[in-house]
């Protein structure tokens, strides 16, 4: 294996392993060393890829947002042709909420990741900016389907994209077992009709 | 001071330097250690009154909500009588969110708390538990208000409910500069409206 790629893969290990770590005991509990451990290298090896713990969570949370997009991809290439700025919407909201194992993980380490980012200023500035990305590609497709009449020309794109990704705070609610998936999904649906119904 | 008094103020004092530290440096860097240090006291008293970590955090999260209580109840003593049933609502949704230093410090460590339940089933047990509690006054206030003909007879106030709960999503939004307060109230004060519409 060349050098770079052998490096690059030797990351995604560790970053898999961190995902393993957090989704099923915790980030309190994902040191450098259980991490070490679950990936099956030396502590020393994590240390070389990574100079400390929040650059271990940034890289996990890279790869889990590459895997989310993928996700969605699958999800969007899944809708029959040509999508509804609805089904897009839905597919791209409802894969960031715990709903499979794979975006339970995600969910979880996205969770860590922002408790992380409050203290943290270099890490603030990513996942916002990251963040600020998402919301500006909801926004678009809002606009988008306002242009194209799917959304009443009275509504504020800016306030629906708010509440849009306000609903990304059904994710604790699942998680903690105050809202099931399905009473989720259906309230999710719901906001949705409403939002897609021109002659409001 | 009589024992049982005294107790009770030591354990506040000691949750009280634990909503400080959590509010300035995370629950990461909120060892017994650091919140003896921050309430003036030995890490040995921290230990007699809290048995783990995670009972420290639980104790903190009891007096933020009696705290967040008091702040609502404020809240709901300065509406003109009587108080209309979504300036009610607007209360206590808003005082979820981290607007004010008080409720940033709540809702930080309340992201902890969610955080670390994830993984210890007896906390995950009491947050959920308080939060379903919460989720019922809720539905209580938009099941009173449909009565009253203040929300449209055909709304589902299981739906209504979940959609106002999410709105807590605006949390991190907020905390991560992604959306700004003044945004978020205006969306939540749309999202309010619309539900207060008797003839949709």
């Amino acid at each position: 294996m060349p050098k770079q790629v052998d490096h690059r893969a030797r990351r995604e290990a560790i970053a898999r392993a961190l995902w393993t770590v957090v989704d099923a005991q915790g980030w309190a509990r994902a040191t450098m060393r259980e991490v070490a451990r679950e990936a099956g290298v030396s502590l020393g090896q994590v240390q070389h890829y990574f100079a400390s713990r929040a650059e271990m969570l940034a890289f996990a949370m890279e790869f889990a947002s590459e895997h989310t997009s993928e996700r969605v991809s699958r999800g969007l290439a899944a809708l029959d042709p040509p999508p509804h700025p609805r089904d897009v919407l839905r597919v791209v909201l409802t894969e960031f909420l715990p709903l499979g194992p794979d975006a339970r993980a995600t969910s979880r380490l996205n969770a860590a990741y922002v408790l992380e980012a409050l203290h943290d200023p270099e890490l603030h500035g990513r996942v916002s900016l990251g963040l600020r990305d998402g919301r500006a590609l909801v926004e678009r497709l809002i606009r988008e389907a306002m242009d194209q009449g799917w959304i009443a020309p009275d509504r504020d794109p800016v306030v629906e994209t708010d509440l849009v990704l306000a609903l990304t705070g059904f994710a604790p609610l699942i998680e903690l077992d105050v809202v099931s998936a399905d009473a989720a999904l259906a309230a999710i649906d719901r906001h949705l009709d409403r939002l897609f119904a021109p002659t409001h």
